[in-house]
């Protein structure tokens, strides 16, 4: 109940951003900033490693406070690491920001991504920071571009919907690409929207969004320090207030769409990533059980390599799954490749070598794995493992 | 207190072993076997994976009845998710060994590694375990190349000891090169002695072993359906029999010390390894927390690429025991690259560059972490992760 459309962050009334490159980078976009007209509700979920960067515990902070009005990104440096100077260094990039837009300070957010342990070069923020005010505008391209560290692509996703006959825009971008694995990412996520609606709406919608997509997305394994999803609601569409009861389910529907849209694009962006991968894993005893698995397949380095290489290594998928620490009777055990099975009761399937080597050439592939353990399943987006991976990584 | 010695498995008295060619796998060395020209005692540890291969369910049931007097290893197939055939053919290959040997078949253990999924080409068996029955011999350097897979080099030890004025020997040979994590690993490691000694001192010595050997590597986070370690003990020593009480303090000693350097190999000869890489977590609230912090920074994609690039990436390694699950604080965390400190209160310390990467040039690489949050260590080794790791296996 909701239609695509152009525009990212900047589709929903009242939004504007603006990308630049202001030196922490060469030559590339490294400086990006988001703006509403009007003060925001504001809502975010944020990694949950224990060495986390400046801006995250900036940010969390303020947006536990539930109001925004800007943000303002850099990538090219993590900010994370860097003690006491990389939290006064978060700091003042919020107060330059603020001061160059003449609102809060305190509703102004900081996220940051890039290498860790060096910190900022703050002659190169402070410059940048009034240039990218001034290039403000309905644009969200140079944004987009700006937030990217080892992506190939910039992502970008926005919908409307129609509430109580308001037309409410939903718009979005985000980067990540490598030290992607639930729960969250070397990953940022930004969203804006023009809906009316309350922060405990909000917070609910955003978290069961977050936890549909970029929680069940994975492409190494490693969670990073600075994973950070933003969600910005300036109210301007002038429709009656979304709630749990009023036309929530429609905004969650949109809204986890978005994520998805994201979160896929971040695994098809993943480092050295051939294959897109969907692991699904049926008839697990529990949903830890079922997530278990999953995660043990999509993160095998063995099974992503097998992909990687065409392979239809179904020996490597019965061994993920039974070294996945959950109980279970080998002979129960069935996987299809696609929707090709490969393993019945515990062994290889009677099927054609041919058939199954031409599964391994899409593009897309699916695993499911049914344990014939239970009823509760789980499902991990992922990619393969390439060479290139190791390449961007040395 | 024991002095190394030559010979592998056949270094203890009594001992013989064969390795030949039988056509599993072209023009290579693909079945082993190891006799005793009398009945050991028996011990053995296997993979804790759900799904198991025919030969481990076999085997494990005999050495729990804790005699056997030959072991038939084939490499070339796991004889795994092989259905009812697979556990017909094993036991076949312990039957048709046994009566070449005139032993018992109830004693005749079997292994089996290499690809999951395919039945054993038993004609290759049937007319090799005669063959391999006629050479065997005091060489165990056949047996030991017989062995192995995706390995480079074969990996044989042995040491004596003097247990109250007689000569004790312990032999013995591994494989292992892929899928290799704790517990165990596509790994067989076989340990021959001419011990006297007892079944339940023999259990536990075995497994406080492999506890401090084969369950702290690490090669990529994948566990085997195969691993299996045996010991075996013919008396032929003469001396008094060894119990906890009585020299079982010197016997562990060299036993543990011949299962570290088998380990050791198996690292070393991990899959595209070029550093050896031990892990060490120290000031951890538990065990389990420091063994969770060790494994991810080990099974780090993003460490381990950054390893093979003589990276001194410590950011990474932040980020790893940071998203382990396991609570600390980041302030409190050291990190020390070999002796070199390169983290201090959670941030980057004061060290110089150039030392760093010297320090990372280094053939053996030392990572250790010290959390701050109580005083458990634990202690993973494994390799690096190189383009050679992903053709060997795509």
């Amino acid at each position: 109940m909701f239609t695509k459309t152009r525009g990212g962050v900047t589709a929903p009334a009242g939004f504007k951003a603006a990308g630049i490159s202001c030196g922490i980078k060469q030559r590339k976009n490294d400086l990006a900033l988001i703006h509403s007209g009007i003060p925001c509700l504001a809502a975010g979920v944020f990694t949950t490693n224990c060495v986390k960067a400046a801006p995250v515990t900036l940010t969390s902070q303020r947006v536990a406070r539930g109001k925004a009005q800007a943000v303002i990104i850099n990538s090219g440096n993590a900010n994370c690491c860097t003690g006491t100077k990389g939290m006064a260094d978060a700091i003042e990039m919020a107060e330059l920001t603020a001061s160059a837009l003449d609102i809060s300070p305190s509703q102004t957010l900081v996220c940051s991504t890039g290498g860790i342990g060096k910190s900022l070069p703050m002659d190169c923020i402070r410059e940048g920071i009034p240039k990218a005010v001034k290039k403000l505008s309905r644009g969200p391209g140079d944004a987009a571009e700006a937030i990217l560290t080892t992506d190939l692509a910039s992502k970008q996703v926005a919908v409307r919907l129609n509430v109580g006959g308001k037309t409410v825009t939903i718009g979005a971008m985000a980067k990540g690409s490598g030290m992607i694995q639930p729960n969250m990412a070397t990953m940022l996520a930004f969203i804006t929207t023009d809906a009316n609606t309350g922060l405990p709406f909000m917070r609910k919608a955003l978290r069961r969004a977050v936890n549909e997509s970029f929680n069940i997305i994975s492409v190494d394994g490693d969670m990073s320090t600075n994973d950070t999803v933003l969600l910005m609601a300036n109210g301007l569409a002038g429709n009656r207030k979304i709630t749990a009861s009023y036309s929530g389910a429609k905004f969650q529907e949109a809204l986890t769409y978005v994520c998805r849209e994201l979160a896929r694009k971040i695994v098809l962006d993943g480092e050295g990533a051939t294959k897109f991968v969907s692991v699904l894993v049926k008839e697990a005893p529990s949903r830890m059980a079922a997530n278990a698995v999953a995660r043990k397949i999509a993160n095998s380095p063995l099974v992503k390599t097998a992909i990687y290489g065409q392979n239809p290594n179904w020996g490597r998928i019965m061994s993920s799954i039974g070294s996945a620490g959950v109980s279970l009777r080998q002979e129960n055990v069935s996987v299809f490749i696609n929707k090709l099975q490969v393993v019945k009761n515990g062994a290889k399937a009677n099927f054609s070598p041919a058939r199954a080597r031409n599964e391994m050439k899409k593009k897309e592939i699916s695993v499911t794995a049914s344990l014939g353990a239970g009823e509760v399943s789980a499902e991990i987006w992922t990619c393969d493992f390439s060479h290139a991976y190791v390449d961007i990584n040395v």
